[in-house]
């Protein structure tokens, strides 16, 4: 889960985006007809079931979460998960090259037709050795990785067994995943992997990955390029080697360079030096220095400019270094390594997905909230598939952070549980009496 | 031990040093008398027992070069070489409260008198967990640290055993010394607790560092500040804080205007940015980034201009940063922390210990080999204790490199370890038959 920009940059966002205003969603039409969804019997059997759920689904995520899953270290939590979707009567139950782990919920339509996928990311951002124990005082319970996204992937369940207990049938198959490789280092590789390679690749209509949070509609993908980037040089002794060439003036004159860069306000765009790194000793001229780079922007071209300007500042201080200084020992050199590359993408406000989204919440009793973020609907969005994040109903709080936690608030957290639901029903062709 | 550099290079730095030009040392006299030490029965006595003892010297050498000492962390190599000194019978053993272990080989003069310090580090840049096993091959001896400085320790021992096997005595005392903290983040706080706090402080008149190497005379100390500058500043998501001061343009900034700082090649005056480190991950706003820093010079005034260069540079990197971008969650600051202050100085040509060295490397054969380097004789040279730093014979290679290793070639170290004796017993005042 990344943060998500507020609803007012978005209108703003999505103009550039060509996707409608946020005042047409949903459409009177939506909204009607999620009001008869959710006033059917089948609709309340399966809500009623969440509610006597509720506890079990606040246990599967203690125990999901006190499995660890680094990003690259997902498997034990693939493979438990995985056992649970087998356990849930789903067909199909495997798990991908990639890691990924999912199982089909059959429709009534014919064997291969389009689908719906609704998923959560199994992987987390803290690293091995990180105590992922669950702490519980009060409804407060806490622990690294408990809201983003454990919790998204206990809620899946209960979905799945709200519908049984209902005996709802749909019209659409349903593929429940628990993905990998959503956060940081991961770069998306889990849905990539689904929409380039995996078996379903060519049959999936709707996308929606479940996150910590409420009445919020992710319909819009922040782009994002990260680089890891290393100057070199000959390096040596800081006094008996004075005059050569040192990466650390090189890499200082492309940081602050970078910083004058000018992007645009809208669509918003971004970057960041977030790390540095290198050197071998107080008194040594480094051989070696890199810092790592993160630039995002709303918008496709914006971001190709904003890559374009700083991978043009790179070979320009190499050069300049070169020139200030003696190369009689060797050059400084600049090695680019792309280590993430999400694609910008945004599903239109007309979209069905987002017109059906909209309609659950406002017929939840709620508000939406559309905005902008970078997820792993981010794929899907880049490939023209209808997708959207939505929140799963547990408010999370501190994401990334060691005190992650969440409070347990079981009305509100079954209220837009109960939305969520309505979405994958109406979105899957729901046959509710 | 550090670099040393060439002594046509030297001739210039001594010029700015009030020292006199390389031609001058030894001195007709100086050499004269020298030739009259080293024809006496007593001294070839002494050399006789340093040839007898050599396997003696190897032994000892490879028992301390397997005791680590990493830098703060000489104590129980301090212990076992205290040990030693008892038993070559010196007095008033002891070590002192910096860890620093001597002993002295009384004089015939009376008690309290000015003295000579005969010393060589305990400690080696190598870090807790190397493998200091001595590998032998042939006569190459390989180990981290063998050369620098632990061959010296066991020289100076054999140094002992010469001149009372001869037995020799001098009018005035030697104090004998294996001191802690020479290497990199020591900052040579051994030799400095000696001259500030040392119970022999007001009694040294000669100070003798042995190290590696053969004809080497150090007399003019290369002065050193080094700093470790830590940028900070309110930090946040790459993305949803984007426009936030960051410490890595600031930072930037000041590394490539440290850059461009000018220095003038006389006195040989030198910087570097030697390390950085830091940020949070690559999608966040750095809340602290750091840099260190290593300048140098064999000219006291130059190393202050290139100081306060240096720290001029760093307000205003953080000031520009603050003009640039939003200070809304706090400001870029940025903290100095001096970690490393070796003081510039020289012992003249004209000075009784450079033309006593000297001539004992021409009355011995050899060719004296002046020059400049930062060593712990930089603490006597700042205060105008006449001092040295000679190569006490053995030949070594790759200081600092986990390959360090010396070869053995009997005749050419014992000729040399007969030349640091005959320094010794001359700058003592042996009274030799």
């Amino acid at each position: 889960m990344k943060l998500q920009i507020s609803a007012l940059a978005l209108v703003a966002a999505l103009a550039s985006t060509s996707a409608a205003s946020a005042a047409d969603a949903p459409s009177a039409a939506h909204l009607a007809a999620m009001k008869k969804l959710v006033a059917s019997g089948q609709y309340k059997t399966a809500v009623a079931k969440l509610t006597s759920d509720y506890d079990r689904i606040v246990a599967d995520l203690v125990t999901l979460t006190e499995i660890p899953a680094p990003p690259f270290k997902e498997q034990t939590r693939a493979k438990a998960y995985m056992e649970m979707l087998k356990a849930h009567g789903l067909s199909d139950v495997e798990m991908d090259a990639e890691g990924n782990v999912m199982g089909l919920r059959r429709g009534t339509g014919p064997a291969g037709g389009p689908l719906l996928v609704v998923t959560a990311h199994l992987d987390t951002v803290f690293p091995e050795g990180t105590d992922v124990k669950v702490r519980r005082e009060g409804a407060k319970l806490s622990a690294p990785g408990i809201g983003d996204d454990t919790a998204s992937l206990a809620v899946d369940l209960g979905l799945i067994r709200a519908m049984d207990a209902a005996k709802i049938k749909t019209k659409g198959d349903i593929l429940f995943m628990g993905n990998v490789g959503e956060e940081g280092p991961g770069d998306l590789r889990g849905v990539r992997y689904l929409f380039s390679k995996g078996k379903y690749k060519d049959r999936i209509k709707y996308f929606i990955s479940f996150e910590p949070g409420r009445e919020r509609i992710t319909n819009a993908g922040v782009g994002s390029k990260r680089y890891h980037v290393t100057f070199k040089g000959p390096g040596g002794h800081s006094y008996g080697a004075f005059g050569l060439v040192s990466p650390a003036y090189a890499m200082g004159d492309a940081m602050a360079q970078f910083g004058k860069i000018q992007v645009p306000a809208k669509p918003k765009t971004t970057y960041t030096v977030g790390l540095v790194d290198g050197g071998t000793s107080v008194n040594s001229i480094p051989f070696a220095m890199s810092m790592t780079v993160d630039m995002r922007s709303e918008g496709k071209a914006e971001l190709k400019t904003e890559e374009d300007q700083f991978l043009a500042i790179l070979p320009k201080a190499a050069d300049a270094e070169n020139a200030t200084r003696s190369t009689a020992n060797g050059k400084i050199t600049v090695d680019n390594k792309l280590i993430g590359d999400r694609p910008v993408g945004a599903t239109p406000m007309d979209a069905e997905i987002v017109q059906v989204a909209a309609a659950a919440v406002a017929a939840g009793g709620g508000k939406p909230s559309f905005g902008a973020s970078s997820t792993d609907s981010n794929i899907p969005m880049s490939l023209g598939v209808q997708a959207v994040t939505l929140g799963a109903g547990f408010e999370a709080e501190r994401a990334h952070a060691p005190d992650e936690y969440l409070t347990l608030d079981k009305p509100s957290d079954l209220q837009h549980m109960a939305i969520g639901l309505a979405t994958v029903l109406a979105l899957a062709g729901a046959e509710v009496r």
